[in-house]
This record gives structure tokens, C-alpha cells and sequence, in this order.
């Protein structure tokens, strides 16, 4: 089913996918998947905060619950996402063709900005859903042309005012089960089951300095805001050790001309590692160096969390009984961030792993075979089977 | 009269002004231009490479012309550029004024894409009409949105057709004389006339490795070019001594998502020293610490000449001549390249500096005081008396 989507939001400048939360594609594909839905006689609804819910039979308490996301991250891969919401349309088929009615109800949720590729905050749509974020935080969240969350929803359709914590949707949820394509090379075989993502986070650092010209100043006079944000970057890589891994993929120096010193420079860091304590540790070594480096130019800093996440330890009993049911395949950790780790705080949550055969992911290279992407299908099947029999 | 034009493409994310060859503002301010020219009763024409020329009496040979720009860096300051038009017309007014008659062609030129702001090269209206770029070059440079110059040219209702070095216009120029906020700390008095440009060119590094998974990528698997190209913002600051300046105001991660390695980084780097030997060498020094540090990480770079100009010594004698006239104002050197430098290499040019107190240019805090350029326009129009006499 990738194929129908496969022309959807194509990037051409940066290759891959960029389908971000509410904007053209995005809303494409959630058309499609509504269309797809009601054809498999499910019913759609959307939530307070823009996440779409597709029921078989009625909605009601102690669902199961599977999907994932439709959005991307800018020039991303074709199966980060969109793989979990076409393997769960794919899973109905295959129930619905063996006969089957379950005996819970059963939904498939499509959630909102799950890659804060738009609004810099990562699973925004199952954040507010659980409380995990406060609505008047996420609706002023800007996408890089000023336009706000709060704005995008309201554009596309949805009411802004009703967003937030939502204990009539999130009760309905029993077990949340969300398959994914796998993100490193972790497994050797098709399918596998989640243990735990690590404790990750966003922060974003402003420095400034003094915008001038970039042939009338003399070096002695500047204090040029890419210095420091340049050892920012080194300082990540520096700081990442022993498993934790720290990134700068987004640096943005204004006014950004060819002749011009910067006035400032905004840098994202991505930072992740095995728990709470190395996390912070890292985070704050980073800090340290940034901070230094901004002094010695003369610039000055400042460090905003955008959103952080503790390690998420998934049900230890759903693992278990799943890799049971899908006859012992192996468990394994993730450093990907996830809806299904947002709503682990609040109900027992499983995920599923397709092989990823390179280990590269958030990239046009993105890849999964398609008999593993079959073999998912036909597991999330079984699970869902299993857990509404 | 910068006062009439203080609205014309204000910058409101930046600060300043985003003025660029053949937008909306641009043409504002060309068309701006055109009126006030014509209710001075000058005629004004367009050049095959889009240069506006505004000629009091007949145009012709051997002809005193003037002028700047009117497109900005982007969030760039309100003098750079349109105080050489504005100080131009008030020059016409005040000879007007005095009943002068001009005994050679008089005309004040503006010359489109000065800053490079739009398609990165510098000075492209004057670097075509004399051949120091080949027009297929030029036409094909792209702005950051993929629309090429011959486009925007097109667009803007001039032919890319015939855009080329221009022996007919160049010729008639006998003189030229350029009017420019100065871009450093380096009058102590209202104005000044220029000696020299430093040599300087912009360079295109293009790191590139692979793109992945910010969580999900192990550190020891990464081939992220955000290193080498941190690398190379500090490389460029240690190369630039003894006067030396090299700069990296522009650097463009793609795809630039925060949980994303990049798959390639553009940075942009401006260097500018006393000569071609000494500019080549630290070019040279910050190229081979860049492609150290791409080959420690994997990462492969492409390096690409966007832009050179050798140092620029203004005729000595018309130098000297109008520093003369103007009662001994001083002579200084220039870090900040000019269409003025651009046309020394064919014609006898000159460029008159007005007073920046603070020394900020490419910013929104570029300034000058009114009394400053009164006393600018007041050179201009003695300069343009004298030679015209």
C-alpha cells in the first residue's frame, strides 16, 4: 500500500519525503487513509487534538489499539510512519478476509506531528492527548515561517480551543501496539519487538553577537555568533560517549548572507542516552563548552528545552506474550522517539520492529524489504488477533 | 530623501531591510527611482544586464556618470546602496539649483544584484555589462528557492537574452564616481574618499556524507558533515591574521531536520586580504583544514570559486583630484567590494565614503548621521560640478 502514497509529498530539492503536520501532503494523506479506512467499513473520527481515529465496530473502553504516523521529517524516508498506518489497513484486510470479528474494539490512530518536522516538538499529537504538553505551549509552537501550531490546526480544519489533555479518547485505549520500521540495523531477523527507547530531548541554543559586514570588519572587532555555534557541534560529538549520541542536523545563522557576520544563530541539539542522569550529564557538558565559546567571542547564549522524554521501559508482560505469539522473536532498544513512548506512561504499550537492512532512517535511503514489510504485516495481524480474541 | 523610501521592504524576522534584485521591493524601488529621475527631466533607459540609467541631457561619450544599488543583503541596513542613488538625485537638485549645465553627459546608474544577496554572486549588473562574468553563468545562478537570474530577470519584464558584456554602454562611461556609506571605524570626518579593495571572493563548500537517524545511529556509524563544516567556521578564523578576513555567514544544513544527520552541508565563505597571493594562501589554509576534517569523518567536500576579484587600486589620479576638491578629506582603504570596483578595471573611478560612527554595515544597525550624508551629497554634487565643467 506504500505505492498509493509513494508520489505524495515528494521533496524535490532535499529527495525523500517532506510531509509535515497539516500542511499540503500531510493532508493529502490523511484524506487518503480516510478514504481507505471507510472503504474497510471503519469509522473515522477525529480527536480534540487532530489525531484521526479509525474504529472497527463500535468505539468504546479497553480498545486495542495500532498505528502510527503519516507525517515526516524534511527529506525523509517512505516507511518511517506510513509503514505503521498501511501494515495496520493491510492487518484488517487480512482478519477481515479470514472471517474474523473482534471481540474488543478495535481502532487504527493516525496522530498529529509526530516527527516535529513542522513545529520542532516531537509527538505533538499524542503529547497533548496524554497531558504531556500543555495546550497553550504546543499552540504557540512557530514552523520556520511563523505560522503556529495553533494556526496550522485551525487552517486545516480543526478547532484550536478544544486542544488538550483528552481522558475520554486516551481512556478508550487498553494497549496501544505501534508498528515501525526498525531505525538502526538492531535486527537480523524480519520482525522484533521494542524493550525500551532512550531518554531523549531537544534543545535550542540562541547565541548572539554583533551583525556586520564581512569585508569592512577586522577580525579584532567581531563577535561572530558561528564561532561559538560551531563549537557547539564539536562539543556534541565530543560530549557523546559510551552509547549516548548527541546531533546538531539544524543550524540556522541570521540573516544568513554570504558577506554578512551573523547577529545570531539559533542550533538544535539532539541529545539521547541510556537514562535521566547521562542525558542530563551530556547535556549539560555541552552547555558547559557552548557557554565558554560564547564568552571568549563575546557572545552570549541562550538554551532553551524544547521537550525531553526519560527512558520509556515498554510492558515488560505485553513483550513477552507478543514475542510468544509471534513465535520468540527478539526484543531490542531503540534510540528513536515514538507515539507508542508517550502513551506507555499511561497504558500498556508494545511496539513492532520491520528489519531495516542499512540501519538508515529520517533519509531518502530509508529502506525495508518487502517481504519484511509483509512479514510485519502478517505479525501485527496475529497480534492483533491474539489480543482481541 | 532615504526617508521616502524607509517602508520599501522592511524585514520583519531579520530586522533591517531584505531588498533583492528583481523582488517585489527591488522593483519598488527601481520604479521609485525611474519617477524621481524623470521629474528631475531626466531620461531614463534599462541596459541589456538590467542596469537602470538615468541621464540628464543627452547620453553619450566620455559621459561623468554616478550611482549605486538599491538591493540589500538580507536583513541589511538602509545606506548601503541607496545613499549613492538618493545622494545623486539631491546632487542634481542642488546643480539644478545653482543653474549648472553640464558640459559632458551626466547619468547615475543603478546596478542591479550589488550584494549577491539573491543569486550569491556579488556585483553581477556590473560584472556583466563589462564581461568580467559570462552571461550563460550569470543566468543560470539560482536563488535559494530554485528560480535562476535569467529567470527573475525574465520575470521582472527584462530579456535574459541579450544580458551580456556591453561595449556600447561601457564605453560611454568616461567617468564614474560611486557615493557609499563607509563600512568600517575608518573616518574620523563626514567624507573621504577610497583608495583601495581588498582582494576577496566567495567559496562553496559542499560537505557531504549521510543522512540518518539522530536517536537510532550509533556515533561510530556516523558520516556527519556538521563536523568538517563546524570545522571550517573555526579554520577560517584562525587563517584570517595581519589584517586577513575570512567569514561564514551563510551555512545551509540539508535536509536541516533537528532529529536528522545531515546528509550535506553548503557553507559559504567569504575571504578578503591586502593581495591575490596573500587572499589565495589563506583560501588555501582553510581549504586543506576542511578537507582534513571531511576525510576524518568520512565525509567528502566540494569546493567551487562562486565569486574573485583581485585588489582594487582607484585611479590615483582622479583620486587625488577630487580629494583635492573636496578640501583634503582623506583617503582610505575598503574592505567592502563595490560595482565601483568592479569598473576601475575599465574606467577612471572613484568612490566618496560618508562617516559610519559605529562602523556596523550589513545590519540593521548600519548608520550614518543626516548632517554626514548632507555633507556627502554636497562632495557629490561639488565632484560632479568639477567634472562636468
Amino acid at each position: 500500500m506504500l505505492n498509493d502514497i509513494a508520489d505524495v509529498g515528494r521533496d524535490a530539492r532535499r529527495g525523500g519525503y517532506s510531509r509535515h503536520a497539516f500542511d499540503g501532503p500531510e493532508l493529502e494523506l490523511r484524506h487518503w487513509f480516510v478514504e481507505q479506512a471507510v472503504r474497510r467499513g471503519l469509522n473515522v473520527e477525529t480527536d480534540r487534538n487532530g489525531n484521526l481515529w479509525a474504529w472497527w465496530g463500535e468505539r468504546g473502553a479497553n480498545a486495542v489499539v495500532t498505528g502510527s504516523h503519516l507525517d515526516s521529517v524534511p527529506g525523509g524516508g517512505a516507511f518511517d510512519g506510513p509503514l505503521g498506518v498501511t501494515s495496520a489497513l493491510e492487518a484488517v484486510d487480512l482478519l477481515q478476509a479470514r472471517g474474523f470479528t473482534p471481540k474488543r474494539p478495535l481502532a487504527i490512530a493516525v496522530f498529529a506531528e509526530e516527527e516535529g518536522g513542522r513545529f520542532g516538538v516531537a509527538c505533538l499529537g499524542s503529547r497533548l492527548l496524554t497531558g504531556a504538553i500543555a495546550p497553550e505551549t504546543a499552540l504557540n509552537l512557530k514552523d520556520p515561517d511563523g505560522i503556529t501550531f495553533g494556526e496550522a490546526m485551525a487552517k486545516a480544519g480543526y478547532d484550536p480551543a478544544t486542544a488538550g489533555r483528552d481522558d475520554k479518547v486516551l481512556g478508550r485505549i487498553g494497549k496501544f501496539v505501534e508498528l515501525h520500521v526498525e531505525q538502526g540495523r538492531g535486527l537480523s531477523v524480519p520482525v522484533g519487538v521494542a524493550s525500551s527507547i532512550l531518554a531523549h530531548g531537544r534543545w535550542r541554543f540562541t547565541f548572539t553577537g554583533e551583525g556586520n559586514h564581512a569585508g569592512a570588519t577586522l577580525i579584532e572587532d567581531r563577535r561572530d555568533p558561528m564561532l561559538p555555534a560551531s563549537q557547539l557541534v564539536l562539543a556534541a560529538r565530543k560530549a557523546a560517549r559510551d552509547g549516548g549520541r548527541a546531533t546538531v542536523g539544524r543550524l540556522v545563522p541570521n540573516p544568513g548572507g554570504t558577506n554578512v557576520i551573523a547577529s545570531t544563530v539559533d542550533v538544535w541539539l539532539d541529545a539521547r542516552d541510556a537514562d535521566d542522569a547521562r542525558t542530563r550529564a551530556m547535556v549539560a557538558e555541552i552547555t558547559e563548552s557552548a557557554t565558554r565559546a560564547a564568552e571568549e567571542e563575546g557572545c552570549e547564549v541562550r538554551v532553551t528545552e524544547e521537550s525531553y522524554g526519560d527512558t520509556v521501559h515498554f510492558d515488560a508482560a505485553l513483550r513477552d506474550e507478543l514475542a510468544g505469539v509471534l513465535g520468540g522473536v527478539p526484543a531490542l532498544p531503540t534510540g528513536a522517539g515514538h507515539d507508542a513512548g508517550i502513551l506507555a506512561a499511561h497504558v500498556p504499550t508494545a511496539m513492532l520492529f520491520v528489519r531495516n537492512p542499512t540501519g538508515v532512517s529520517h533519509a531518502p535511503e530509508e529502506f525495508a524489504e518487502q517481504s519484511d514489510c509483509d512479514e510485519g504485516t502478517k505479525a501485527l495481524a496475529s497480534t492483533l488477533e491474539h489480543l482481541c480474541s
